[in-house]
């Protein structure tokens, strides 16, 4: 009896866990499965982030683009929509885009572009188009209330509706170019 | 003559460089001297990216406040560019403050808040003083165009100078929140 179950213990010896790696750093004395698990939270909230940029973008774009009602009320007579428009239409390409990256990467496990390339241009990316679209929304901010002096109609309700998604879109984008900078930042202490 | 020249081998090896601290990880490769340079520039650099944003800001402030000419030409008759006062004057504070506590640190080597809450206040800070200087300069911008349709005149020139100088210190807190976000994401990672 002493012998088999000294014998199981040799076995349980023999079989040793797989050990730890150790990674030098990274999250406080978390392991590695730790980090991974928090990478892969950052990277997924970040698709998440530009996913709902894109889709408050969109309803932007097409909210401001269909604002036609004749007259003085076309969007087009006033350059403050102009500029809203560009700016969502040029939101809708670069959050597209990074979606589409985004979900390449999450679905097949490749990255496009080099890591250090990819994350510098998320960075820039994020930070050039949050400071755009608040920029765009508050510009067309003044125009709308002077109009809505006048009586409110579905010109400025559709106006100021495209203003609210633009900020609601900026809201992301701003969260989103926060997480860029920490993997940047990350990347490079590393 | 080989002698010699073994000696002098010799001698080479016995005088020992003095060696590197080893700090383990920050920079990449740098020693410690190297990383000590690097924080004391980007401490140096953010107040005076700071100390430019104070002194645009206070330009900014002082010529939207003094652009009263009577009449129509009343800067307070228009909400944009009394929120262009209001965001010059909150980011003369927040500035002033923080060239204070910077220039206080500089001189006495002292720290006036914890470190981890100065960082995270600065980065916070910074962006959210660098968003509301870019929705205020492009919100007074429409008005100003349409003004200036009319001729351009001590008002519309004040004004749009006014403009100019908060878009400059939105440049330099947009910069300063770069380097902030630097500083926290390293302080997480260290």
């Amino acid at each position: 009896m002493l012998d088999s179950s000294n014998n199981s213990a040799v076995k349980i010896e023999v079989q040793p866990e797989p050990a730890e790696p150790v990674t030098g750093g990274g999250g406080g004395g978390g392991g590695i499965l730790q980090q991974w698990s928090r990478e892969d939270l950052i990277k997924r909230g970040s698709l998440g982030l530009r996913g709902l940029a894109l889709f408050f973008s969109l309803i932007s774009l097409i909210l401001v683009a269909s604002n036609k009602h004749g007259g003085w009320a076309d969007f087009d007579k006033y350059p403050q929509y102009r500029y809203l428009l560009a700016i969502a239409i040029l939101s809708c390409f670069y959050t597209g885009g990074q979606v589409h990256l985004g979900v390449h990467e999450l679905s097949t496990g490749r990255k496009m572009l080099q890591p250090r390339i990819a994350v510098l241009f998320d960075f820039i990316g994020d930070q050039i188009m949050a400071y755009l679209l608040i920029s765009s929304a508050s510009s067309a901010i003044p125009i709308t209330d002077t109009i809505r002096e006048g009586g409110d109609n579905i010109f400025t309700d559709s106006s100021s509706s495209a203003i609210s998604m633009s900020f609601l879109a900026f809201i992301c984008l701003a969260l989103s170019a926060i997480i860029s900078g920490h993997k940047l930042s990350a990347q490079t202490c590393i």
